[in-house]
């Protein structure tokens, strides 16, 4: 059996009892570590299972899921992924790998950003589609994001913004040079974040949104030290050190914002005389 | 402190480690039962956490939280959420309660119906607002839902229906007469989701959907028993029996389904090659 274990959002208590139950009885265990992180080290987990963890990063899991998958026939196998196995990224192709191979697979659910983001205070029934957001570089800046946060605004919804993280990227000039030496990882902030939205909406001029949109920055989501900061894109630019360490994600409220979400968020809010201002003229229409 | 603890989707053993710590050890524990369901009865939840539970009903969450947040400032509460605690329905009130009252407040964040139902194929990137379906009566047919519906379908994506559950509910007739007597439960079935929205599209005539627009019913979501129906609306209002018990939740497919969701859902279409005619003709479409 392929058992898909979800490790919810902050730490090694996070995985459910029916999930850990699996993964102290599991002939092999692997963490996938290239969509999200949890708040703990390898380490840790280790420890709390009682058990050794291979990580499987990307070209593992797409390219050479037959070790993955070896002998799951008659063996259990846990996979592990942060968040909800369906969350922020499937393993579709896994899962259709497994069953060609006529091994059974079961999923464990756990918590994932998609719901977990609620503790901002906006009602989760009131997001649109989720998109997310990539490093720019020079020559390299998908702004596929900007029409989907437009699909979502015509109709007055939030979106959840997920931001870039970037695990054991090959360093180019290394690469260049026949040798692979792996980037220290990057975690794209909320900073970053908005300020990449607002360069779009420099350049494509839509009125999507402006600078001085509601947002809300997020960090460490679901553990202990989560933390929000309510505020426009404008200021969400220079919130980095008030959020703190990674993971970051951002949300960009909709336009039909009720009264009570807005009196939630409020508290995060930066400026809060600001904030009521932009609230009563831009939002909670219909 | 005031601890809202997601359960999960299931059964016991869905509570992370982190929350089953936490009800252990909670001064007193009270269960959401109004809301969602687990598979499994109180009993068991007793049992499993070695504590006794009090059901908190709508009226004692709404009307009488003085009660579960009793000594707060001083004691730990645990309030049990089936789910996420910030899923299908917030506790903000409660939260807003509590701070009101200086008690701080932690959630546990677990799986929710909004990240579980991605088990059927369907990336949950691609879903539009979550929308509600209650049980129509004579002069009562709230279709507030088609209107979301039409939105998240004009920019073709997913809709997640979650039905309805109705929970001591008290027997009219007899609260006329002066006396509460509560009615069994009834929970919604896809069956009964999918005959009303077809209901509503014949009267409303807006062609947001058809009685051949493809469909997912899904039934215990997250469970060992997990069971997923594909097909049209009118094909899914026959498909209780093969759904088996409750809870229930339906995904009316956008016409932007991608090809490789189309294959992985296509495994559990009543009727393959209707599914394919139609998956060909209406949908992959940007």
């Amino acid at each position: 059996m392929l058992f898909l274990v979800g490790l919810g959002l902050s730490d090694e208590t996070d995985i459910t009892v029916k999930g850990l139950e699996i993964v102290k009885k599991a002939s092999r265990v692997y963490l996938e570590a290239y969509t999200s992180i949890l708040l703990v080290d390898q380490a840790v987990l280790e420890k709390y299972y009682g058990r050794s963890i291979t990580v499987a990063d990307r070209e593992m899991v797409e390219s050479n899921s037959e070790e993955i998958l070896r002998n799951a026939q008659t063996e259990d196998v846990a996979f592990l992924v942060v968040g909800d196995p369906f969350g922020a990224t499937t393993h579709t192709d896994l899962v259709l790998r497994a069953r060609e191979l006529g091994i059974p697979v079961q999923t464990v659910p756990n918590a994932s950003i998609l719901s977990g983001i609620g503790a901002c205070g906006l009602q989760l029934y009131s997001f649109g589609q989720t998109v997310s957001m990539v490093f720019f570089t020079d020559n390299w800046r998908p702004a596929s994001f900007y029409d989907r946060i437009k699909e979502n605004r015509d109709i007055g919804l939030h979106t959840l913004v997920l931001v870039d993280i970037k695990v054991k990227e090959p360093n180019m000039e290394s690469m260049a040079r026949g040798r692979i030496v792996y980037e220290p990882p990057r975690y794209m902030t909320v900073g970053q974040c908005a300020q990449q939205m607002i360069e779009v909406e420099n350049d494509r001029q839509e009125k999507v949104y402006t600078k001085d949109s509601l947002a809300i920055g997020a960090a460490r989501v679901g553990g202990l030290t989560e933390k929000f900061v309510a505020g426009t894109l404008e200021e969400l630019c220079s919130a980095d050190d008030a959020l703190g360490p990674p993971l970051h994600s951002l949300v960009l409220l909709g336009r039909r914002t009720h009264e009570l979400e807005m009196d939630y968020v409020r508290q995060f809010a930066v400026d809060k005389e600001k904030w009521d201002r932009i609230a009563k003229e831009e939002y909670g229409k219909q």
